[in-house]
């Protein structure tokens, strides 16, 4: 293993691309610097002398003396053609853009094998915390059971402003923006939609299935009712965007889906607060694990780029060896359950015969109404009325379940009942 | 980077290495197979067949087939004699013996750089948690501020059963024990030893510090007096063994101990339940982050082991870029100060001209006597009265900080005083 020094083309010099910068000029021990950097628009004026700056990307992608391209920009569209032709013409690739990254993985990672030319991108899942790598090296295949975490920032800065706070979502969202936390589409965050992207590549490094973020079920936190929030605080639970991966027994296949869920005090995921990630692990070995760490903005972002140049510095890619050993795996969203809270307007109520089976109905003009059931993850994520006006879901508690009638299912509903008051 | 299969020596066949086998068998993603396992009880029936045993450790060293030699013996003298050997040979080493490789740090990093071999320890700390290896790659010199962390299984599931449990201290660590937590010799654990040994591997990472572990201040839990734990429990606050490791400001070395300390409840570690381990980290660019996973046991202990084998094959060591960089970085015992419970008998009083500043006195014939201050870390360590029969030390709070005596101490001191019954 040697060392060696990088020269670095960066694509984008937004909040994060500055970071990056901030974060190398603080970093003598990575032998990496900065050589030139594309930008978009000329009417900014950057901090940097102009020679650094060119408005043509080729004078980055045809520079024989940049050895790794870092690709920060916004557009995924974009992102995705620079990352394609830097692999192409042989240079390393280190990128943040999640979306990019989801909507091209089985590309992406056919490129980097075709062209033995690696590309990385912890920034791009839980920011600063060093996730894709740890699964990718810590858990073998087979000893994973599951990945769920908090991984998206700005829509828990936005829940932990509303729960602990009282802020309204609207403010909260805004200040959420203001700080730098939020994509510039704030879509993506609150529809669930960049920890669904998220999750693709958790999927790809946890258990080596490569999904398009299409195929997963993604629920935000935008259409959470004061309703849900008040059954949330009454219970005192937590409501939390929690992304979700887990094998289901007996060769069931993987479950996952990105959905806002009540999260009991003791579990790890409702001590991550304001724009914090975390992942809790459950394997085989080593058992259960929980990364906390800042999961939005520039510096904390930077520092995963900059992990993944020193990482380039020996050699380092990823295997993707689960890929190959985890071949006859895939989705199997009707095989897993879930128990959730659905409240609803009178003109749009839920199906009630798509569920396995309705535990509560809590009816009242005042405040709204209410199911609670289990319900099948596939027949959840067909189910139409789920994206009707005033139609709010919300996951009873963490894990995703093999599909089967819970026995004591009756049981915690009739005490879940007594906690909410009836007009 | 190629990855190549592994043939492994093993050395040791007891819990851990039983689960190293155990869990190799369950990872066909690794191509890694024992070739063959050095033991000292010619006695023991064994479950695997005779002929991959061997008495003789040469068989080990100077068999040409085995490229990596792992040693999980308990005895740190015989496995320093392996190690070296092993180096020597040019055989790669995991070794997961924290006693013998915080002594005998200095010569392992010289003979690794020597002979070019090298030696990876990932389960010596925290076992499964991958903290060796994150603070080598994830936080590059002068961007880490501090860790601190709970590092001793054994201690935290006595603790835990003490406080949560009202078990006992003596029940309590025999339960630890007879759960395979415990060290051979409980006073490792008990007395802050091991858990010392794991901050000498933690400073060299983290900061690049090599200091042998006869200079760290250690307390253990094996004193702590009831009076103690009724102060705790009255505060509302749990003790832990937590070590610790601090960038003082502006140039002024580090700081490190390890110490029983009083931690809130909105504390990371105060989250930290049974045998697991935590670590918080703080730094410059990814901020705060929190690492929890189970400490001790033989399947955490082996999955660090595993990834160490898994990280060998594609050739990865331990630069220890950190030690040339901070060269000039020191321990600096005498620049840093901690607020301090100590609890005593009439006999023997801890000397009050120590204390930068006595807070707080209280005397009981029916429960005993205390006094809470504020005294250098350096002074701590040289107290005299510090080892003295029924003499209990324990820090009110988390961060060491530099020395300088704290305006408020004298308002949360009342503060606290208040909370606790005086006869």
């Amino acid at each position: 293993m040697t060392r060696t020094n990088i020269t670095i083309g960066l694509f984008g010099f937004g909040v994060v691309g500055q970071g990056l910068h901030a974060v190398l000029e603080r970093t003598p021990g990575l032998r990496a610097r900065i050589g030139r950097i594309a930008v978009k628009d000329r009417s900014k004026s950057r901090p940097l002398p102009a020679e650094l700056f060119t408005f043509d990307k080729n004078d980055l992608l045809d520079d024989p003396n940049l050895d790794v391209i870092v690709e920060l920009i916004d557009n995924a569209d974009d992102a995705y053609l620079i990352v394609k032709e830097a692999l192409q013409k042989g240079k390393a690739v280190v990128s943040a853009n999640k979306k990019m990254l989801a909507e091209h993985l089985p590309e992406l990672i056919a490129l980097q094998r075709t062209t033995g030319t690696p590309l990385l991108y912890e920034a791009a899942a839980c920011a600063s915390l060093p996730v894709i790598r740890n699964l990718e090296e810590y858990y073998d295949t087979g000893l994973l059971d599951s990945v769920e975490g908090i991984i998206n920032g700005s829509t828990n800065y936005i829940l932990t402003a509303m729960n602990r706070d009282g802020q309204p979502y609207a403010e909260a969202l805004a200040k959420a923006q203001a700080l730098g936390f939020a994509e510039s589409n704030p879509a993506l965050d609150v529809e669930g939609l960049d920890a669904r992207n998220k999750l693709v590549l958790l999927l790809a490094h946890a258990f080596g299935l490569v999904a398009g973020p299409e195929k997963l079920l993604a629920v935000g936190i935008d259409r959470i009712s004061p309703l849900a929030a008040a059954y949330a605080r009454e219970q005192g639970l937590a409501i939390k965007l929690v992304a979700e991966a887990r094998r289901l027994p007996e060769g069931g296949g993987i479950a996952a889906a990105v959905l806002p869920t009540l999260v009991a005090s003791s579990h790890e995921l409702a001590n991550v607060h304001d724009e914090f990630n975390g992942l809790v692990t459950q394997s085989g070995f080593a058992d259960r694990q929980f990364f906390l760490g800042r999961g939005a903005g520039a510096f904390p972002t930077a520092s995963a780029v900059l992990s993944d140049l020193s990482a380039l510095t020996y050699g380092y890619r990823y295997e993707y060896k689960k890929i190959q050993q985890n071949a006859h795996l895939t989705l199997a969203p009707d095989a897993a359950e879930v128990d959730v809270l659905v409240t609803f307007d009178d003109a749009y109520p839920p199906d009630e015969a798509d569920f396995t089976q309705v535990h509560e109905q809590f009816r009242s003009a005042r405040r709204g109404n209410y199911l609670t059931g289990t319900i099948g993850l596939g027949q959840l994520a067909r189910a139409a009325w789920l994206r009707q006006p005033g139609v709010s879901v919300v996951r009873l508690a963490v894990p995703l379940r093999a599909a089967k009638t819970s026995a004591n299912a009756q049981v915690i509903a009739s005490k879940r009942v007594a906690a909410i008051q009836v007009d």
